[in-house]
């Protein structure tokens, strides 16, 4: 099984992303930003998208040049215009205001709308815990190519997006981190069923006479994923639609009819207003023991602690090197050859 | 079927309040919350909690005197300890302490330990909401004669309790409010299945061994209730545990061993810093009818707004009146004459 080391990976997405035009530096941040989610077991939100960046790149529906405006701004808050750049840099940037506002204030919201595809959100949160601040972003609507796949919760049509959500905390040595779509299934899962002839498992997706299904096609055809939880991942769908879609994305005055333009709302504040962080972080330690001292529910190993499997995934696979499947590597050799590179696949 | 008017009811819980010690302002506005869950529907937060309160003030649990102390504080953030007072009339307090902060610097974050049972958190942001503010508002552990209920994903042991949360937003003539717990059931909803001597649905509970179980005693015999929405409600529930007990509630210095002292933390904004609310409020209102015209799935009449099913139980039970169990009624009667008073109940 080809496996390859991490720097090397980055080296490839790098060039990709330059030979389609993209500046050094941005090319490099959103390499390190694919690579480390292939690092953390995230494939789906790896290499694979850099075919589609690049269209969107040659579309000029991405403008890798783009800088960002502040449209709207306060000691405590922001409302930026992301004007359609990489998703990873504008993420960032809106994430470091963040961080620097609430430095200041103690609490801080920031939202940005007109970006592209963000990636992993929790790399943002991450950041900000990095820094000794709790984080939540929510992440909502869709660009304008995008369906909705969506239904709310007893519904039969899509209404919108997988709608993630994330929140990481800085609980010391080991990291809180959550990251998660508030669909039952990612939307990535049914493509890959379709690419197997893999059926989906109960529970995940109907048709479009609103049915339960299994038939993976079902999501193009009309149907739709529910959401996680029922009525209560329904709800929390529906607080990222009104506030990272209607209040920041839809504030893009070109797309207010559509009421689909993409967005994000980053809110962070300083746990040191309420308790000093050392001895927060003994009392989450003895949180954390309990937990990881739970017995394993039958049909389990061990409880984990939401961000612990991409720590495992990232120290496993820098050790033994990431698995790039033979499709993948063939898809972004072809982009290379179209932009006139050649890529150096050593196994 | 015995029904009442809701100001009959006000009239009951304030009467019994009064007769246990409480002074009339605080009995009549944790008379008028308990007489709303009501009204919305939710009789579990509602006329029955009082027998329990009332022990809590014999046991000098609950201190109906009690006044906040501000423990600590900036423009946009404060640290509340709440002295053991009723948990309505401190969250109230609370939710205005964020919101008059969040007017003056946009976004705030208030935090409460020491704090009795609190209702129906949704009370709270639905406060803040009618002032055109969006409000979160998390609360996590569990006052010293609790016992945690909640497993972790793919644990066997309860290690929290419900971990509620709430979210409002001012999205103008129908509201939304969005108020769940992150267990896949209300601790309540096994105590009624005990007393009626039914099973509970399937998925819901484990026994002591962590085996699956629809006997309802299996949660006070060891076992335990599920978090909702596997990993990602756990994963809600444990950002509860961390922020609204671990950095709010333990804050409590002598409670910080147990680490089980229960808290809250309101977190406010002005939705007006990224969009002025009318055009927001078009906005949500063609999402709303987005979400209202999805046609219904298999076994359902129609899609619901978080918040609607409260509404419409208001609206009914304003018109009808509210039906009280017999059960209930003689309960309150039996406290009410050990206070030495005499309820009227006239149907």
């Amino acid at each position: 099984m080809p496996t390859y080391r991490f720097p090397q990976l980055e080296q490839i997405a790098t060039s990709l992303l330059e030979a389609a035009g993209v500046p050094s530096d941005t090319a490099s941040i959103v390499a390190k930003s694919l690579v480390l989610n292939e690092r953390f077991g995230h494939s789906s939100h790896g290499l694979l998208r850099i075919p589609y960046y690049v269209q969107l790149i040659q579309k000029r529906r991405l403008d890798p040049y783009a800088s960002i405006e502040i449209v709207r701004e306060t000691p405590s808050t922001a409302l930026i215009d992301g004007r359609w750049g990489f998703g990873q840099i504008i993420a960032r940037q809106a994430m470091h205001c963040a961080v620097d506002k609430a430095r200041k204030c103690g609490i801080a919201a920031v939202g940005v709308y007109h970006l592209n595809h963000v990636g992993r959100l929790g790399e943002y949160t991450e950041m900000a815990a990095a820094e000794e601040f709790v984080a939540f972003v929510f992440n909502g609507g869709a660009p304008e190519d995008a369906i909705p796949n969506v239904a709310p919760f007893g519904g039969a049509k899509a209404v919108w997006g997988t709608n993630p959500i994330a929140v990481a905390i800085p609980t010391g040595e080991s990291s809180f981190s959550l990251d998660f779509a508030t669909s039952i299934i990612a939307g990535g899962k049914a493509a890959v069923a379709r690419s197997k002839g893999m059926e989906l498992p109960e529970g995940c997706v109907m048709d479009a006479e609103g049915r339960p299904t299994q038939d993976p096609w079902a999501v193009i055809q009309g149907g739709a994923i529910l959401p996680f939880g029922e009525h209560k991942g329904y709800g929390l769908g529906f607080v990222v639609e009104l506030l990272a879609g209607a209040l920041i994305g839809a504030a893009a005055p070109e797309l207010a009819e559509g009421e689909m333009a993409t967005g994000a709302l980053f809110l962070v504040f300083d746990p040191g207003h309420f308790r000093p962080i050392t001895p927060f972080q003994t009392s989450v330690a003895k949180l954390f023991q309990r937990v990881k001292e739970c017995p394993p529910a039958e049909g389990f190993q061990e409880v984990l602690i939401p961000g612990e499997p991409e720590q495992r995934s990232q120290l496993a696979s820098d050790k033994t090197g990431i698995f790039v499947p033979d499709s993948v590597c063939e898809e972004l050799a072809q982009v290379g050859r179209k932009l006139g590179i050649t890529l150096e696949w050593e196994a």
